[in-house]
């Protein structure tokens, strides 16, 4: 393989997660390591950015801020949610693709490393198929990033250990709070969290059980499993029952028998017209207020857990951080159209030890990666050992972000712009 | 003054915190280095279980235990809403005095540390009166607890302290995620916390600006200052325009004009026939997007911001535990009918020294502390310098709860009874 020599250009996409700046990480620190990558560019929210040729100038960051980014959440080259849409907008997307090689060529970037989950690494995987199509050198490797964990082949998605680690810490927080609380008339607090198809961050607040049946969460809703209004109800008040409380966590994408969000009430207008959005937790609330006439409060913490790096699980982080070194180092051994993946690899001692594993991005795209029936009670309220013996690993360890004045001390990219050279992209 | 020779009482009541047991712990002890103290008990949950005799023998708990209540949320002894309520039922208040000195007699009570908010310290006011009335010989003093920061005379409340770290480092991380996924349509979070009437909570937020008028919260909504619709929207576009994100943190209690709560719709009826509350937060996004047609996202952290003992302030459990262990010396020096308060002590430095004093319980009770008008911005949506000069200080330092399996450690009092001594309270 001849040594390709040029710019290597780095972009983050989608939800930002308390570790996509590790990723960020590992790739500009690996690619500081190797001579054939001349300039290092940031893309400034994602794929938009690269569209409208807005390039973060790498190599003037201070060392010290990049690493920074290990510990600092959310996107710090910023991100969006803009999708060069191959089925729905063929003709856009043709014009987005010769628009992103008219930039490519111009700042002769030659690897490219976006940072995403599953349409991520479409585009990823349709930006490496035309590369070959045009015969223009480039070398493309998708990192892996979203706290959904739905992505297929990689063992975990770097975000999801964090943010099941903040949420369990939140669930036994809670629970105490709500235990001690509770008198003989029972108390009910639900608890919303992400995940809008599946239930991998709901599922995640098992490990807040830590093997003990009586400790919260006592129920949790999958947005796989559809909601039955009379035996959940019943599964309340045999909780309260037995211990004068309940937790539920509830994964945000939780749907009635007909297919309909649980969240969504269509009957209830808001003074705009618009239907009443409340959210799944507040539907539960009303139910189990209304229904058991059982006291009830609610939690949605949002966008909160993506972003709690100050309790992020060094496991994540870690392994985000190598996920970024490891794309930059398959790019410049000569791979391209693949995704890096994280593997898992069992010591005898039941410890885990991680590596990284390419992936082909064609397998990757468009697939959807459920939590197997098998690992979750028959009754579908709890993940069972298997997914606790999946799980509890991605959660150990504490990252440690510096604090100053009682905050964590996060950094920021001064974010020096690269001069344009095209004109400005059609609108 | 003559030794009292007996048995302590401690208990704690109304809405849980993250160091409430630290002042348990402080309480505990405190009371076990003097010998004049024979028998540590906890009531359990609050004042009803005391008039239910179920009290929980402390000297039975290991001491490792009462150690890791300086680390532990919640209530360890459980708590309760239980008011005896001279106003209202005065009858019922008389009888429940009747049976609350039958239970200290019976178990030669001497010492009553009661650890509560303005409620409980007008409880612990009326059980001082009622024992200097009889000549029953009591020591009664107040432990201040909440985390609404509202009490009289203390510099500040125990609770305070960790619960605007945690929600400031909350806006700070979830500032980072949405203006990481801003773009030219621009886009709103609003965060709502606790804070029915006194705004603390909302205004200690400012934090997280660390004096860069460009970071979040770009508002905040106290209950104190009447929510103005027009104003507010105004003020939101102004923000967007200026960062392309704006983030609101919102006291769940504030007010229209008319005074009635912003959270409470009653034109909409759930299923059920009651009016739907959505919340403060929910009202605000349904605004925001009605009218300005800026995408909006909401966080509600409900009891896991007064639970958040991970992300806990090392100032304000070090307070919280020196008032446990100031009342036990306060009583044993003779002291009665008085609270723990907390003053501080500005050193030449700049930093700030802490120490403890007595105030009488009867400046306390029902006296309700709000923030200064002149601690706040002339508009009403920001906490100036002077406020911050207060808050500053309240939230350095860590606690270092230990972890296990990448989870805290907390502890969990065994509770083993005391056996009771007389027949069941009347209902």
């Amino acid at each position: 393989m001849d040594e390709l020599v040029g710019n290597l250009l780095v972009a983050q996409s989608g939800g930002p997660t308390s570790v996509i700046n590790a990723s960020l990480a590992g790739v500009i620190q690996e690619a500081g390591r190797h001579d054939c990558i001349e300039e290092i560019y940031g893309g400034a929210n994602g794929i938009l950015g690269i569209l409208n040729e807005e390039f973060i100038d790498i190599n003037d960051e201070k060392a010290r801020t990049i690493e920074g980014l290990k510990y600092t959440p959310a996107a710090a080259l910023g991100t969006c949610r803009y999708k060069i849409d191959f089925k729905k907008k063929a003709e856009k997307a043709a014009k987005d693709m010769d628009r992103l090689f008219q930039v490519f060529e111009a700042h002769n970037i030659r690897y490219f490393a976006y940072i995403g989950g599953n349409d991520s690494q479409d585009t990823s995987h349709k930006i490496h198929e035309e590369a070959v199509k045009r015969t223009y050198a480039l070398r493309v490797i998708g990192v892996p990033k979203t706290i959904d964990n739905d992505l297929p082949h990689t063992d975990n998605c770097p975000g999801y250990g964090s943010v099941i680690k903040y949420n369990s810490t939140t669930v036994m927080e809670v629970g105490l709070d709500v235990g001690a609380m509770a008198t003989d008339d029972g108390s009910c607090c639900i608890i919303e969290v992400m995940g809008r198809s599946a239930g991998w961050i709901a599922a995640g607040t098992v490990l807040a059980k830590r093997g003990n049946p009586a400790n919260p969460p006592h129920i949790i809703l999958l947005p796989e499993l559809p909601f039955e209004e009379e035996k959940f109800l019943a599964k309340v008040k045999e909780t309260v029952a037995a211990y004068k409380y309940c937790i539920v966590v509830v994964g945000e994408g939780i749907k009635d028998p007909t297919g309909e969000e649980v969240g969504a009430n269509k009957k209830l207008l808001d003074s705009f017209g618009h239907p009443v959005l409340a959210g799944a937790a507040e539907k539960l609330k009303e139910l189990v207020q209304g229904r058991l006439n059982t006291k009830t409060r609610t939690v949605l913490l949002g966008y909160a857990q993506r972003a709690a790096a100050h309790c992020a699980s060094l496991t994540d982080a870690t392994n985000a951080f190598a996920c970024g070194e490891a794309a930059v180092r398959a790019a410049i051994s000569g791979e391209s159209g693949h995704m890096v993946k994280i593997v898992r690899e069992a010591q005898p001692d039941g410890s885990v030890k991680w590596s990284t594993a390419l992936q082909p991005l064609a397998d990757i795209a468009n697939v959807e990666h459920f939590i197997p029936r098998d690992w979750i009670s028959e009754d579908g309220y709890m993940p069972n050992e298997k997914f606790v013996a999946y799980a509890q690993p991605l959660i150990e360890g504490e990252v440690k972000a510096p604090v100053e004045a009682g905050l964590p001390k996060y950094v920021v990219l001064e974010k020096s712009k690269v001069e344009k050279k095209l004109a400005p992209r059609e609108a």
